[in-house]
């Protein structure tokens, strides 16, 4: 983070105008963007979709990561004030590696969820479904206890980003039976809270409350990502002041499938889509690296 | 091909104890590698499964074909006798582009499973099940098309590969439901013969054999393409006089993982596992594109 008293880094007023950069293995990370744009409409996002690699949730904690890095690389060239790792597996896997990395804030969907359950479980159990790779990471585990949560419950639940992608509707009896499941082992301990670790989640959460039933809340990170980008901004004078911001997105794989579907998780039209070649991350990330 | 009148292409009396190269987008090509080991013992293998960005089903052509481009110009390094497609969506998409790229003979696993299936189907319909992109480029169709089948009818299968990769068993009732879900419109069809056209499928044949019922056989791109490998071989007088070949696996992720499941698509231990990285593949891309 940038020092207190030094809200312009570069030196001129145009601080508050860098944009703020997030990036996610494909389209999901856009729920997130979503709740960046409802809480901070005037800032200037910047996305980037891994398509061509997605998913990483089902890949070795070495190879997310060296992605992670690349993709942040590239995001660097638009020198964002803040980082968004949009994606769970990412931040799950990679936090530490990406700070290291970057000269900016950087902001995962992991500890501001963890927080935000602990305050709303009072003292109850906290569940979490999310990808292999997140699950495997004990990531959200750590952060809870950090949070005093004193029970974590967790369920890997791989098959729902291939459901999800595939377009399936959230009472189509496979999601329905693929759910109960995943779920069967959480619903018995009736949690306060669950979170729903994977930004694809959002779009079968109606199904999977009504599994979980009334007394579960659902947590979508993508609320509590916001608070903290937005938490970051003003720590350091850094919200732009602008009265309406853009959106840029680029896609590593097929811009015009990205454009297609977005919708469903932006809730809104995305515009055009930048195509992006997984090798000028790679050349992005070994530039980063040399510097 | 080359001319039959120059079996040993290198001018030495090695041309024969060249390696049989085989890539897939991860662990499925092994079940290729299975009936290749079975059909030609004495040959050496070399194994290339592109892990770090599997699946490449829901990609899009572009990128299956760069992707493939630079699995195979990895394998160029080991001056392979003969070019496995084993992987059904690059076979489908991108045979045409590795063909102008590569020295050696290629053999792609849609062809053979095609001219066999006119065969066994004896004037009945074929149907066909494979990835969103293997079924959208219309491969299979016209393959089976030019051999003569009158009608085919396809279906994407997209979940059945995470089904298979989290290793659920083919009587779990969620594969039963996804599986009824998909072979809907091609059981009323009862056609003769069905394409597995993914090499994940044969892992779940019996499932799907039982849904079929007895009136369908069904087809593993394996044998057919094992067979196509052999007869390139003896066409061009480059059979392996050994009496035991080898197996070289290399995986651009996790080779521990890799190890450790690939005896269920291989039907035995593969021993060890080399990581590659795909920068290297990269590189390795660029290099041959550039001589």
């Amino acid at each position: 983070m940038f020092a207190r008293d030094d809200p312009d880094r570069r030196g001129g007023p145009d601080a508050r105008r860098r944009p703020v950069a997030v990036f996610d293995s494909g389209l999901g990370g856009l729920t997130v963007v979503r709740r960046i744009l409802r809480r901070l409409g005037g800032e200037d996002v910047v996305y980037l979709g891994d398509s061509a690699r997605v998913p990483y949730g089902i890949k070795s904690p070495e190879t997310i990561r060296q992605f992670a890095l690349q993709d942040m690389a590239f995001l660097l060239r638009f020198d964002p004030k803040v980082m968004v790792v949009a994606c769970n597996t990412a931040s799950s896997v990679a936090l530490d590696a990406l700070e290291s990395a970057c000269p900016a804030t950087v902001v995962g969907v992991v500890g501001p969820v963890c927080a935000l359950a602990a305050e709303r479980a009072g003292g109850g159990p906290v569940a979490v479904i999310g990808t292999e790779a997140t699950i495997a990471s004990g990531a959200h585990a750590r952060a809870l206890a950090a949070a005093g949560v004193g029970e974590v419950l967790t369920a890997p639940a791989p098959l729902l980003v291939p459901i999800v992608e595939e377009g399936r509707a959230p009472d189509d009896p496979i999601v329905l039976s693929v759910l109960s499941d995943y779920l069967r082992a959480l619903q018995r301990a009736r949690p306060p809270v669950l979170i729903l670790g994977c930004t694809h989640y959002p779009l079968l959460a109606g199904a999977i409350a009504k599994l979980m039933g009334p007394g579960t809340s659902l947590l979508d990170p993508g609320e509590a990502t916001a608070d903290a980008v937005a938490a970051a901004l003003a720590e350091n004078r850094l919200q732009n002041p602008a009265r309406a911001g853009t959106l840029r997105c680029f896609s590593t794989d097929n811009p015009g499938r990205f454009a297609r579907l977005a919708g469903r998780f932006l809730g809104r039209d995305v515009g055009d889509v930048t195509w992006v070649g997984t090798d000028e991350l790679i050349a992005a990330g070994h530039g980063a690296a040399e510097t």
